[in-house]
């Protein structure tokens, strides 16, 4: 089974709580002969790393991939290639105050019924501090699709009520990194930071969407039945924590529409077979169509608020949970690289899966 | 891997193209001991089954299930239970005109890329017939979960713009079946009934959302990370034919919302901790906390319409394709056994994998 | 898991009781555009099948392979192959003797304790009728193999004492279809005939061993570590009913041998990469190296005797076991194809997982 | 699929190279709350360790287990346990004469061939010092078979021709580690001390035969068909470096044997079910029937030798391989650990999956 792995061929594992020595990440399945570059893999960490903005949590995790195997001369060399990535800036205390208490929305009260034990510190593996491990990861599966051409680009296209519209050929790439909520639109950019500054300083949190993209993908990949290609990708969306929704090409707005207005009609385009609409977004029956892909992923706002409730501790009693430490107002600024990570994951592996198709 | 396979220790592997010789499923992973109700699961193969009202297909599929293994005596004996679903209805020829045709928005275009061959005969594997198989191993789980008292409920809660916005709460399930559109509101019933007969007289086909509560579901079940609950239900919701998007609990309105609001808050009612709210739609950081599980499945209208349509054969020749044959005016009411079908299939498998949790 | 599921990319799952209505099997992963020839998986059906020869079970199972879905026009789609053979000449009546019973070195109390309920009829699943599944699957991964020019040869080169010495390259491969016992040399052959004639006036059972030469295998498949190619290759053989042992190469043999007389020299033949002996039998570190690889697997003899035996039944009282019915003497003319058919899987399946080794 | 790893419920993962930074393993689905002994653990792989007896390698690698995650106040808790030994005393600069070298009977070709590039050093993965991270994750196993009260015993049962023919039931279990061979017979140990001794010092190595017995393992674990308890221990043991054969209960000698003699009667003896003989080695039809289960593993000689050979490079041209470095003249001591570990991962994994084998 492996509850702590994801993909079939290019297989990942990965392992670490919150406060724990380290986290990491075991990569099964990468060919051989790739260029591992670190810097680009510590690039994509510094893109998850909290206090990289004033709009994220404060805290400092300058985290660093260090490379324990499968990586020789540079390259990969087929055999699996361990990434460890250790908690430096663990304070422990700071989480005496919830040890035995069931912060709201949290996953305490589900983790203590199944083990009958947890990690009380910093929520230990339900941590979003565990998604440093996928973009890792990620960052490897981003050198493949890198050599085979593969574009993703995620950014955030809603916080709270302000939502950006705009179409997908025309967004200004460059933008997504130049403002600190990651929205390719500067002035939506704006009102969205200034939306999240307004919300923590109320002690709360907000929640948004981020939008992805994938371009230039091999026609072909994705497997009919339980595998389809937004299958995958759903389930590797859904399993970001937060994560309430996703919807793919035309999505629930899809539901509203006529066969004949939601069919993507074939056409011949610089002798290369294209759809001239594409609400299909890029996988029809399951499988890619050579179209961009595009799917939408919904953030509930994080449930550490600043802000005391009302709960249970371990022994059924009510407890008063403070709102203290330092924490993410909104996740969807960092959620932009993890959702690209697990992206190139899915895609990558599709990619080696297809490989066995025809004779 | 396992392209046709679902589930981990409760696992299925269907095959079967829709103009074969025969659909069917081997479900490996049942406990011995389960009686079969050969009936229930015929009955629920008539749910799912075209024919069996005014507003879908008037195909005729009398499917019936063939155990040809796994059984013994009227109960399961923990070897593989292998049932058949003939083809007995299947008009070959009606298919000739659209051989070399890829038809708008279905998988023909992507099959023949991946596969270089397909079968073209209703659209092969990709044809909806294919969840026939689905349906009968959903109807073992339901066993399973019969005798678990875990109770599953699906239904349509919109078709087009028509809504029915009611309390999941306060439904009557007892309407469901008694409409043909499967919506518990009669009056909302009867409006998309009105929409899709509208719809089908254009030679048009239209989307909708169906809506699925699972009740009373053990605390615990669901794996950290990856396989979380709800990431797996959204893979096998994704994977049912003409699925666009997937949401649980808040979902996409979630993500207008604040943090405060959004935390369920934990109390005791009844000496059972449960929560006041259910923003978190019975899972917490992955794991069902015993809350009512909720979710919304988008599905497209079909891709099959009664309309000429621009398009492409094998050689990348326009051609035009023609709307005929019968077909399902909207998917939506035969979609509610097949995603309980799927629902149940996940959470069997979620309770089976969570014997090994603790020691 | 998948309990009945064998191989990765190449996946097979069978299903069937002994006399059950069917037995079968489901490839999953065969590459599409094969040409599915039913006569030649007719013809290996028939080299397993009971009553060919006078030192066989004179059963009739006149076995026909039905494939059901995943070919078209003649060729694989890429969409899972069922085959379905029916049991047509069960006796059910000829069991009711011991179907409270626990025969001895049979699974029956095995069987008991597992799933606390058991088809008793012919042994249920754990009849080697359970192979024939397996063969039609094989025949599958040969048609594949012959395309590759991947040839595997099985044959018996031990009943009982009696043991053909021969040396591997000067086999007379023709000579192992033309006597009933599948020995390649005929002198031998006679006496192993004689051997099993003599056993079986007595109401007896005798062992012997199989061995497989797998020639013009690629170099490369095999994967380090826990799938090394003979590690796969030896839990394919043990799977197998009535199998004891295995070994590969040098075998046990090779366990009194000097490091220096056991290491291959690596030589140039040909512009070919060799090894002047093949101790290593064509793998080395888990990974074909081009040479022949070859194995033995022993297998003990048949619990089913034509005496009476003391035991147990499902009270745990002491009962006699009576010997009757129609049952080898010695499985090992009749293991042949099935030690062929496991071979082809296991073979087919790493080639087509090495597909993705390097860029 | 995972290349390396092994297990379904209890599933580990390993990495690392000879002389890379690190060797390490994830061990996923270890159920929570079992206290993890990381004295044990150490003990575990001080018995694996080189340089602990005359007769074994001289190298110096003081292995020490450093848990990184999943154990939290001394305990499992249900997330991965991720372990990690480094590499401390690995000179890179004595493999420089094999960079491009293919020494014989190594992995050197064939990892070349297959990954078109490798990490020379040492052997890189192909080494036994991979068999560190299996170890240490056997001893998490051995921890679980300890509470369930499960023993496994394993020893060298010979050594070239010097074979140790005790009876099961008589070993003296105290002496397998008051010698440095770690056979049960201390004379028998002095003779195989010896001839190690003799090979060594001609620069040669010498193979030899561990037997390994299970005992207490409770009554039907194992899966029918594919993974039968012995098919999956076979597998088990094959993956160890150096291993060239198998065999359960009777093994090879059962295939002279007729099946009166064969057949285990059952009989009861305190109330409990036993058979009188054991010939089946503790599994039927591929369950265990709580009788002890036992197995011997023929291994090779180590392949490295202090003599020249001949050899190729990576240029196919004809070289000189040279013998230097410190190496086992015989693996059979330091196997004995390893058997043990690979056997503890198998019945975990396979009492954990047996517990949903019926309702």
């Amino acid at each position: 089974m492996g509850n702590n792995s994801f993909g079939e061929i290019f297989k990942i594992t990965t392992f670490g709580e919150s406060h724990g020595t380290a986290l990491g990440v075991v990569i099964d399945g990468c060919p051989a002969g790739l260029e591992i570059d670190l810097e680009f893999i510590n690039d994509e960490l510094g893109r998850r790393r909290p206090g990289q903005s004033s709009i994220v949590t404060q805290r400092k995790e300058p985290d660093q991939a260090l490379i324990l195997s499968g990586v020789f001369e540079g390259k990969s060399i087929g055999t699996p290639i361990a990434i460890l990535i250790e908690n430096k800036n663990q304070k422990s205390k700071d989480y005496s105050h919830i040890a035995s208490k069931f912060r709201p929305s949290h996953a305490d009260y589900t983790y203590h019924s199944k083990f009958g034990i947890r990690d009380f510190r910093g929520g230990g593996r339900s941590s979003a501090r565990e998604t440093v491990a996928r973009v890792a990861a990620g960052a490897i599966a981003k050198l493949l699709l890198k050599k085979w051409k593969v574009f993703i680009t995620a950014y955030v296209s809603s916080v709270g009520e302000v939502k950006w519209e705009g179409v997908l050929d025309e967004i200004n790439k460059k933008n997504i990194e130049k403002n600190p909520v990651r929205c390719p639109d500067l002035p939506t950019a704006s009102k969205m930071e200034e939306l999240i500054k307004f919300v923590r300083k109320k002690g709360d949190t907000i929640g948004g969407i981020v939008t992805c993209i994938v371009e230039n993908v091999p026609v072909g990949i994705g497997e009919p039945v339980f595998n389809k290609l937004h299958a995958d990708l759903a389930k590797a969306m859904m399993g970001i924590n937060a994560a309430k929704g996703f919807e793919y090409g035309s999505g629930f707005a899809g539901t509203k529409m006529l066969g004949s207005e939601h069919n993507d009609p074939f056409v011949i385009k610089d002798n290369q077979v294209i759809t001239s609409s594409n609400h299909s977004g890029g996988i029809q029956g399951g499988i890619s169509n050579g179209m961009p892909i595009y799917f939408n992923i919904a953030f509930k706002p994080v449930a550490t608020i600043m802000q005391n409730q009302e709960s249970l501790n371990e022994n059924f009693e009510n407890v008063n949970v403070e709102g203290k430490g330092r924490h993410d107002p909104c996740v969807l600024p960092r959620a932009v690289p993890i959702v690209e990570a697990m992206t190139s994951l899915v895609i990558v592996d599709h990619i080696l899966r297809n490989k066995s198709s025809k004779l």
